[in-house]
């Protein structure tokens, strides 16, 4: 019998990926599709593209949770707590695509939502869904918060190297390169097509939302407290992130042993692609699925790593994600559903 | 037991898409692949999007014969009628993805290709793939003329004015955009990028090589010799063809009579999505598929039926068609492996 | 000395357009600028690429109006009429981007654009702006109504032909396909980048308010009432309109005779670039300028004219052939600031 | 009278956009230009948009030479040291658009471009093209080095910080994103416009050419021996390079102070806009123009200075600095013929 899903926010761009990808998923169906903007109208009114394919009406939140053996929320932050409340008390599993399960700290969860932590408990029911980063921890769980776009592929390309000890945890450096959809549908001038069009810069230099979430990670990972410098910037392009990571290599560490750790770390993981020496990370090549590729560059003349990674945002950054950790909480393959092969153009 | 398919030609463009599709087809394997540029090469050191999905080695085309129950060809004009002798003789099934079977009067083809029928008795048991159109001819067939892009989508959208008599078949227009991978892979300055982006531009204006095929196709529906105006453009995305056709409708027919007839013809048809009135043909909700969206509007002030259609010239111009003729052939539900979610951005 | 210019709508973008191009016009200095929704802004608070080059401030209407001895006003359709009449009791030259004088028909006017003609005698007064038609006309006028972005191209494409009888006026067949900015700054779904990139569409077909201007020209240089089938479509480019016109070759009317026309209409023009015999008109090549170029290719097999015309939409289009007309009325030299080079990329 | 201008190499892009800027250039007149790939034709055969403004035969170099006061020479690395000498003995200015000229150590010549110097005199009377860094040492000077397009605006970026010590010289980071033009104008693989086109990917990562003319500017500046980590990256637009410039701040040092010493610094620099605090400079903004639009942003958590730049790789990073360079050694204004207006879309 199939993973009876729901989900919350449907109309928005992570609801609408998460119903493009689960259309096709071999053990799940989508069940109920909530939007509150769009309420009785059917998902093809739209989004076009779903004619014929998925004609569903949307209904009410409550109808969606009903129904459903998991729900997914795509909403604002600040909107999930009490509706994973409410999943948790009817002993349905709850992915939440936003952030308000992300961070750990309540503190920083005050200082950089300016919200708070509703339900102290529900929050340490909760997990961080980073399978590849945290996959033991995920299996057993029912409230998952399902990583911000940024915050997927940036610790991905610096996980083996700050696990490892091989740079140093100061003065790392992250410079992200965002495709337009990781700003939503909601049209504004910044994504009006003629300004955006031909058009790039960095936003939010320094006091992106993201960084707590990154540091978080890269702390757990390392055992120390890691503070980074993270610039995002807005590419005109659809999909993608692209992030280079800068990291000073710690003292005797060699190219070849970064390299050998990185095959080592990620040896077992399909969605990771380990690019070899020479080739460049694109988000061009991961396009519409769950990779995230990465490439390996020493600049040895400052002794600095290189860490690149691309995926794209709504995938591996998003709905393809949550459906992985879905996979796993429901003791699927990880990969039911989700071998996407990524277009060649 | 899953159909062994051989792509000859696979790193082209076409050949690249149908490696795309099939990877994920239930009922069918690649087997092996071609490629004389790349002979040797793993498909994935030339499009790196495959890696770890598509790693095989191109072989010679002997090789891929020889293993497979079902040719697909994605080659330049003239160098399928040998192949397709081959694959005959050893009782293969051949699927053209190029123009060497395409036109059934040998003047045609002598006139726009400058070449000639090799074989006339294969070209008789060759037939053209257009399944909405001529399914019941191709059921029986194993030489399949798999039509080119512009053939597939402005016929369709102008077959049911044109069998059912609602216009004249005097004076249509086609007037077609394509994306840029219908000129292939490769590089040149029309495609440079800095030169194609930010442009676009008519070529060919009366004098594409595909003004035969439709008019073959739309003289076969209506029983009439049919004479058009085609000119082709170039937009700068990637995909898709948006053909625009202007017709002169009939006295005494109307909008709602040309409604009713296109619902009629269409009924059955899983990739043909008629919009509603209001609604227009998009590009943007095709891509990747194997839908053909169609929409029609009336010119009351000239009485002239505008039948607009949407196909992604790679798949439903290209090889997602042929593996629907591959279906047929085979006896498989058409629809198998080709239900792909058009994404919504 | 300087003619003293007043911009009112300064900040939509044939406003924006507007400056762009008076910045450097050596003849003419913005004197004022004028917005509803930005009145005490700076003009490079709106548009950061201004920034030290027009740090003027958005004023009230009254006081663009005072200062100034010509009005552009690129305001929606309808806000014109009291301000013509308040300029011309002023006695400043007024020049009208919006529709509301381009009719010469009150009845036309009623039926595509709901409204009606508060001073007829001011109507008269008024002349249609398009100078390589009718440039005699235009020299005496004061309050000029400069033609739609649509209604440029196509009937510069179209005039020989229509005005020396070489074409049918019967059954010409227009389509045309515009840059995102043709839509205005106003951010919509529409234009909201991830929606409109990698598309394409046509909207309002065979109902789009240029229609019956478009009419209103060739009519006039026909002088037979003539009605044509129009179709735009939305381009995911910035700038450009390029039409695509179909018109049916009178009996006995040659390639070379074509052509020949075509050659003596043009030939004083320096904004109307004929191309040769192969080359094809593409908007890439008339970019930020006052170019038409204008490409001619004959379908002798169907004895169909195909012009196909090249703008920039919000130069030649709009802001361009608006200061054209300033040119002309005030007795400069008609290229005067508008040697705009295209960029080559 | 106005100054003789040669273009040697002008049918790439950089001799193209010299063509552009230099044809509106009041006291500049283009007398000849050259090109080995097309010589006879006329420039506006190779590109288009120039046709009736620059209708000129290619000729040969020696031609173009003899006719000129000074010779811009946009040709691939190495061919310009002859150029040069031959220009240098008829007394000619020549400002160079390559990198013959522009490391003055003859080791790192070697090292990064595999060359060597040919004339050490000639190397010696040669200047680096920076004016707003070193326009002192440009008046007097005949041979121009012309800094390359990502060595204008990452120096520009840091300049101020670097010169003043406001941060520390080791550990800078460069991270800049280019425009496709800046590979020019040859058609590639990786230039394709299917391949490219929403896509985004680094490159010679740690190991580009302009690294050490980077630091070498630095160095001037800081009087120490710099050494940077240099990543640049492909962006799916045509124009403007990005660099996103990451420096350690020292200790004691304030946000309000480095903002007051870049305002210091570039108080009397017509092409730099210093942005204000909470803009982002964007190439969206400086396109088309000479303009360096430089925005400063503070993390405060990691006491991390970020200092962006935007120019257009093909104006300030390459022609318009050139002409601004034949300005300043013309004795004109220097701004003369570059006050470009940014396009706002």
């Amino acid at each position: 019998m199939k993973i009876k899903v729901g989900i919350i926010g449907a109309t928005g761009y992570a609801g609408a990926e998460l119903v493009r990808i689960l259309l096709t998923h071999p053990m799940a169906e989508i069940s109920a599709i909530s939007s509150v903007s769009f309420e009785g109208k059917k998902l093809s009114e739209v989004y076009p593209s779903y004619k014929s394919l998925c004609d569903m009406e949307c209904k009410t939140q409550d109808e969606a949770i009903e129904k459903c053996d998991v729900i997914f929320a795509a909403l604002p932050h600040g909107l999930s707590q009490e509706l994973a409340a409410q999943c948790d008390a009817l002993g349905k599993a709850f992915i939440d695509l936003g952030a308000d399960f992300r961070l750990e700290s309540e503190d920083d969860y005050k200082e950089w939502y300016n919200g708070e932590f509703l339900d102290k408990e529900l929050h340490k029911k909760a997990v961080y869904g980073l399978p590849e980063l945290f996959r033991d921890d995920i299996k057993e769980k029912r409230v998952i918060a399902n990583p911000g776009c940024y915050t997927t592929g940036a610790p991905l390309a610096l996980a083996p190297a700050v696990k490892k000890g091989l740079v140093s945890t100061d003065g790392i450096i992250i410079d992200s390169k965002s495709g337009v959809t990781g700003a939503g549908r909601k049209p504004s001038q910044g994504s009006h097509y003629p300004e955006l069009n031909e058009g790039f810069h960095a936003y939010k230099a320094g006091s992106h939302r993201h960084t707590p979430e990154i540091e978080q990670t890269l702390s757990r990972l390392s055992g120390k407290s890691v503070k980074i410098t993270f610039v995002p910037h807005l590419l005109p392009v659809n999909r993608g992130i692209l992030s280079t990571c800068y990291a000073r290599i710690n003292p005797g560490v060699t190219k070849e042993q970064i390299r050998k750790e990185y095959e080592e770390f990620y040896k077992d993981e399909f969605f990771i692609r380990l690019l070899s020496d020479g080739e460049n990370a694109d988000i061009h090549n991961i396009k519409y699925s769950n990779f995230c590729d990465i490439s390996l560059h020493v600049d040895g003349r400052t002794n600095t790593l290189v860490a690149v990674s691309a995926i794209d945002n709504m995938v591996k950054g998003a709905a393809g994600q949550a459906i992985q950790n879905m996979n796993i909480i429901f003791g699927l393959d990880e990969k039911t559903g989700l071998v996407i092969v990524p277009p060649a153009f």
